[in-house]
């Protein structure tokens, strides 16, 4: 078989990514087999067989479908849109470990992103305000701890989502359901341009592919398979969100579900999730430390800062720690008072007040208050 | 050993639960052994340590507080006044078979309350406003089932789950951490009498006993010991309810914990509890199905009724269904349109209809509409 230049692949993933039907599993073994899909596009039928592209896939590069439209090489003309297959080395290795994992992704964006430690939030796409909220500060504090948080695009939580990790200046994905060039739902058009600025848009759809209800639950695949664990902030019973939390189960995967009140019809998703073995979470260290994130974060901040400055993050931190500590001194404080105290930011005061919490160094007390324990560790 | 009348057992009893710092587990013992609480009191000393009394419970047997008061024998004149010893038939089996159960009861009302099978439904002093309506709802509902509610006479969740058993015309028990005779919280006074005309007021501490903090966690044995499960409604972190729900599991009852708004403070007790194991809880059906009760509830009455009257309740029952099932046809329809269509009350509309969804007649639809199940089962 004639191997073809790497800067082909994109143009041929495009071409099999339009193929109607495809037995994924048989045709990511031929692609693996071939080299890369340039390959197997520009091969002849027998070379094909040879190497185990099934039939249908054959049949349909025989035909007139079979080699890249115009728009497909106009749109890769750009330089932040790619088209990854599963094989080569960019791909995200948590999808690619994934059963029924796409042979190649349209991305709109950062290819770094893919790879980037992430966390799915996804719920209704009509939640309550404060489930909205929920979705928007998780998103915040998560990705301020350097978690790239993954979604759909969709209204509601979705949406909130995605504006909480850029509020933060973090890293947000959205997998959409159809094209990756089309703009769906539209109100989100903007939002979706500032993901792909600084994330990345994310499809395995062919370009100018609608919506289609059918490929929703191949995007919550998607979802679930870029990310370490998924949290579902508000769903009925019955809902995508619940498909997306049983697939990353399925996965391996962390499910996280926020509890509500009874009388909300929108936590019953989450309260029947719970109900099934899905962590129980009550605020972003219920997810750092199931993930045992922190740590990781930690090391491989340490390591970039220690190339540009002498002082680490981490030992920032240390002296953050320290000043709350001080400040807090043996009565009772809320977060707004150690703010006043100490001159951090509210959400640093929040975080780090959580951590010592979760070392043993504060306890909370009552009123939203923290007090320190006498005897620290 | 000279055997003395039953009659003065009861205050045999009074004068044992006056004696200071008891070894239950020992003078229960003695007491099995020696064939009650009279024959105890008024045997002598080698005869007491044959039965193997304690020795600091000899010597304050044989001192000046170790006879009946005249207050003692005035409360126990009243014929629905009883102190009750644990080796007696009518002590609750479930009580009995706990460590460290109290060797005698104090109770005001019905006797016959305290084996009737209950559900302790205990939570915060200052609950939230739909906390407090939650306890008093679940405590109707479950109250309307047969099961009898056990609280603690206190502010907040324990007035409501009470108040809403009697609402219910159902059986209540308080279990007060003082004496009987002792109205605390003052508040409650109304209450108490309300209680014990219909249910139990029950202490295990002497007459004129003050309601001493270190009297509530043994309070809260008692409540867990009494029931056949725990509901936790509303609780802080470290809360009197948490340690309830601890002995309740230690004592292999079932725990139920209904969650809350991730931002209610009184909500993380309950989250706390369910992360350890609790049953999630969303509705009575929950708690029901856990402790399989109204299969119990449905044969014990249909029993009863049936030696009262042709129609038993449980074909009622299934009368009330059809005409629900008839009245929903195969649209989706909401409780208040089924009271309207049915003229039956909206708690018996909305706990039939769960029934029906559990058994896979109807299914929850979106805005809190059922729909019928094609194929019923």
């Amino acid at each position: 078989m004639a191997r073809m230049p790497h800067g082909d692949d994109a143009l041929a993933c495009a071409v099999l990514l339009r193929a109607p039907a495809i037995d994924r599993e048989s045709l990511a073994a031929a692609l693996r087999c071939a080299g890369g899909a340039a390959n197997l596009v520009q091969a002849n039928a027998r070379e094909r067989l040879a190497a185990g592209v099934p039939a249908a896939v054959d049949a349909y590069l025989r035909g007139p479908d079979g080699r890249p439209t115009v728009a497909e090489q106009r749109w890769l003309d750009h330089p932040r849109h790619h088209v990854l297959g599963s094989w080569q080395p960019e791909f995200p290795g948590l999808l690619q470990c994934t059963s029924d994992c796409p042979i190649a992704l349209y991305v709109d964006g950062d290819l770094a992103a893919l790879c980037q430690p992430q966390l799915a939030i996804v719920g209704s796409r009509k939640p309550t305000p404060p489930g909205a909220e929920n979705a928007f500060q998780f998103a915040e504090l998560l990705a301020r701890r350097g978690l790239a948080i993954t979604s759909g695009l969709a209204l509601g939580i979705d949406t909130a989502a995605h504006r909480g990790a850029l509020a933060a200046e973090g890293t947000t994905l959205a997998v959409v359901g159809g094209g990756i060039d089309v703009h769906y739902p539209r109100v989100n058009r903007r939002l979706a341009e500032e993901i792909a600025c600084t994330g990345a848009l994310v499809s395995e759809f062919a370009l100018g592919a609608a919506p289609r209800p059918a490929h929703f639950p191949q995007r919550n695949r998607v979802i679930a398979g870029l990310s370490l664990g998924t949290l579902v902030v508000e769903a009925a019973r019955r809902s995508g969100s619940l498909i997306t939390a049983r697939i990353a189960c399925e996965q391996g995967r962390e499910v996280f579900a926020l509890p509500g009140s009874i009388h909300n019809p929108l936590a019953r998703g989450c309260h029947e999730l719970i109900k099934q073995g899905a962590k129980l979470t009550e605020t972003v260290h219920d997810i750092l430390s199931e993930l045992n994130f922190s740590g990781f974060f930690a090391a491989t901040t340490v390591a970039r800062a220690d190339a540009a400055s002498p002082r680490s993050p981490a030992a920032g931190m240390d002296k953050d720690r320290k000043i709350l500590l001080d400040a807090l001194g043996f009565d009772p404080a809320g977060i707004d008072l150690l703010v006043v105290r100490t001159g951090l930011k509210p959400e640093a005061v929040s975080s780090i007040m959580l951590t010592l919490e979760l070392e043993g160094y504060v306890q909370a007390a009552p009123g939203g208050c923290y007090s320190r324990v006498a005897r620290s560790p």
